[in-house]
């Protein structure tokens, strides 16, 4: 049953009179227009992926992983798709999302065109936003985009799906929205750090920080359903606490959840300590700073009070949350989440050309 | 016969005292000096294409583009230049032209260098133009070039030709000056549109919009030549009429054209329409805008008026000349054109490698 | 013996406290650190090669530019590290050295991420530089760098051999500090320049211009000291003088100097002028331009003066230190040294990778 993914029906943009009426539906009506065959087609919202689809691209990745251990196992990899080529779209800056994303297309062999900076496409401007996407298209086989707008990638690929050159779309983080390929590299951190103790099933994790604005809380969140029996510890300042949105979610699916502003109390109880930060770029009241709350920082002396299996995740980068002398614990997994999600990311591009089965045929051989 | 070049004699540096005098020499005078061994070797004027060229190129593309559309001929392609190195010199900002070459080179496995931003290569600065490209020839085995400065490119090619390693150059645009690429997937676009009629020989094509200041239009007229019985249909305001320099060329060559200002009676009788829009760019007169001329857009209602086998082409981006709803109508075809765009340019530089008979080999086998 | 290194002695970064009491030291006492099982590990200093290095450093980028010549040899080593990923992380503009790695990496296949301009990568500047530094380490094999601050490369490499993801990293040069590579390209030339006259022992060197503050001059002086019977003529204005530290270092290695202010006098003395340009960028006394000293010019006129080997060399740019029409002199070699330049890194990094055997086993074969 493995790779069997849950049944997506086709695209049917014709009940649809426009961008402005499909944006307004909610998630869940709109998730079959980005499959094709059976298959996500574009990778737009962290509600496209179910438990199926996880484990799928946990071991993809896993696999990705192992063979790029050695150097057969890398020129394999990098034939795969050499014959590919991609476009990075990120005029938002993001150096972190930006290079895992170039090197996972490396690894794979596909070539990039890269536009980072909108002032050197300023003739660009002087178009229509479904115009300059039309343009990507044709001269690629996929586009990776990060933007500042909320719902540019959903538009990008929703123009695509309706034009003759319908080519994949992943959201790399559209502005204060969502960002699904953190969601997937921080669940297959937890999965890969857990595999030893059964899993995420039955965990208890703790998500500490600006959980408000917090865009990978919010992903993270949405994926959780589809694990047993696990409790997420919401611990932030008041100011920052969760948004009802989330709360509302988290009853419907019976995800059990408990929240706190007391973060020394949380660390022996969980199994994974998630610290993010201010997300400042997206701050609407530029006083409240996570600056001024240091008893939601992770210290060393914190060290002795976690379990012995707890892992301490962050997305990176980090500002004060975490002290840098924590790094040295084998616990402290953020540098190894980091290159999670290249491997990550890869396994999704590959996944999206369908050569996923090649790369588990070379491991098996 | 096929690909068989019209004899061009070896570059004859010698008789010219200095860029100076060189530049200011007919452009027929100059054409020698940028072909080798009878075949062009620089990429600078729509001069240098005759017929014989121009419709090798266009089969030549026409065979990449067939090629790409599997994944064997895809990987035979990018294999084909793997190592070989080419460097994108892009100062004047170009998102589209610099994405059809980087794309063009990736199809057939060229690494590219790119310059964009000239903040990033100040250094450069400090020495005179010379010297900096004889640097970029250095490292690379061809230089494609997009610049503000008119003439820049065929200086490139100039000096180049002159030192001890030449490097074969392709002007990506210069100024208001000439863009012979744009000229060039603008004939493969109306040969491949009237493929099933005859070709572009005994064609009406109507040219729309600004024809005083667009290059595109400078460069297309410069090619009709090559081209039995086309005629032209100049239409735009009385303020964006075509130059006389061009208009002298039209009847040196004997290429028939109509001038007019009424494009809603030229719309039934041609067989192309090429919109273009107003270079604001190189404007000298600001207030002249083609937004201020309606009555030369192509609109919705306009579908019914063309003929059922008439093509609808812009070089894009188009700002308002052609209304959205347009784009679905088959005889649209600048999305095509634009794509077009990659395929000639593929073609081109497999061309100046001399490994256009491997393509056709392929194909063929 | 060849290839047969200098034994160096594994990092022993346990006996430093941190990275200031580091970076204080001696750089004779900080090379081991930047060796791995007995090979350079990290290019961080000049007095990193000894003779044995240079050598075999010399004889590798020979072979490299012979083999890039042909085809088949081209093909064979773009395939060399087609698996491997290289960062260029050049936040100080500086477009030869970028092309020159760039294009280094391009001939042995590593796929490049690039991060040349710090407006698109803002993201980064809200964490340390050293989390920075773990980041880009993530993604890639090799990192290389050119950054304002002095010591930034070799922070890199001093966070990296500490962390669990050692990757090399080479200085492309560091603020008013070494430039390594350039170092190596400068005695590469004068290798080859003199192979037909036994090579670099025993010559008489003139190094011109700005002495004081160019690195280039620096790195050199470092290196002299693997040669026999070298002779440096220090010609500068006396503003412009070579500082004690060197004038100590040539002292100590027994290497004799010379300095002196007559530029005229020294041209027939000489096997080399080394020529260079002041360094505007760190000038500290703004006033002091070498567009003051024409008299230490290299004119038209001195090409009758110098001997018939002698070669003339500058790092490039060039400025008016250098009268254009001396070009097309063959002693002229500064084109010449900058493709060099490309060859040595190109051998640089084949070495760091331990390929360089599989390039002259295709020579010999």
């Amino acid at each position: 049953m493995e790779g069997q993914m849950t049944h997506f029906s086709e695209p049917t943009v014709q009940n649809y009179a426009g961008w402005d009426e499909f944006y307004a539906k909610d998630v869940d009506e709109k998730i079959d227009f980005f499959s094709k065959e059976n298959r996500l087609f574009d990778i737009i919202f962290s509600q496209q992926f179910d438990r199926n689809f996880l484990d799928y691209i946990c071991r993809l990745s896993n696999s990705i992983r192992l063979l790029a251990k050695t150097k057969s196992g890398s020129r394999k990899l990098r034939r795969l798709l050499a014959h590919k080529r991609a476009m990075l779209y990120f005029v938002q800056p993001s150096t972190r999302t930006f290079l895992s994303f170039l090197n996972a297309c490396h690894i794979l062999g596909l070539k990039v065109s890269d536009i980072r900076d909108t002032s050197t496409s300023s003739e660009i401007k002087g178009e229509s936003q479904e115009d300059s996407i039309r343009t990507f298209a044709s001269y690629v086989d996929l586009i990776i985009i990060r933007h500042l707008e909320a719902g540019f990638s959903e538009k990008t690929a929703w123009v695509l799906n309706q034009s003759e050159r319908p080519v994949p779309v992943i959201n790399g983080g559209s502005g204060p929205d969502q960002h699904p390929t953190q969601a997937l590299l921080d669940i297959y951190t937890l999965e890969r750090s857990f595999a030893h103790i059964g899993g995420l099933d039955g965990k208890k994790i703790a998500m500490v920080g600006d959980l408000k604005r917090g865009r990978t809380v919010r992903s993270l969140s949405y994926l959780m359903k589809n694990y047993k029996d696990v409790t997420l510890y919401l611990v932030s300042p008041e100011i920052f606490k969760i948004k009802e949105d989330i709360k509302t979610f988290l009853n419907k699916h019976e995800i059990q959840f408990i929240e706190t502003d007391d973060f020394r109390q949380t660390l022996p109880l969980v199994d994974a300590i998630y610290m993010t930060r201010i997300q400042k770029e997206y701050a609407e009241d530029a006083t409240a700073e996570a600056d001024d709350y240091p008893e939601f920082f992770f210290k060393q002396e914190h060290l002795t009070e976690i379990q012995p299996h707890c892992v301490i995740m962050h997305p990176l980068p980090r500002r004060y949350e975490i002290e840098v002398e924590v790094d040295k614990d084998p616990r402290a997994v953020y540098w190894r989440q980091e290159r999670n999600g290249m491997w990550m990311r890869t396994a999704l591009i590959a996944y999206i050309f369908g050569v996923e089965k090649k790369i588990f045929k070379v491991l098996t051989a």
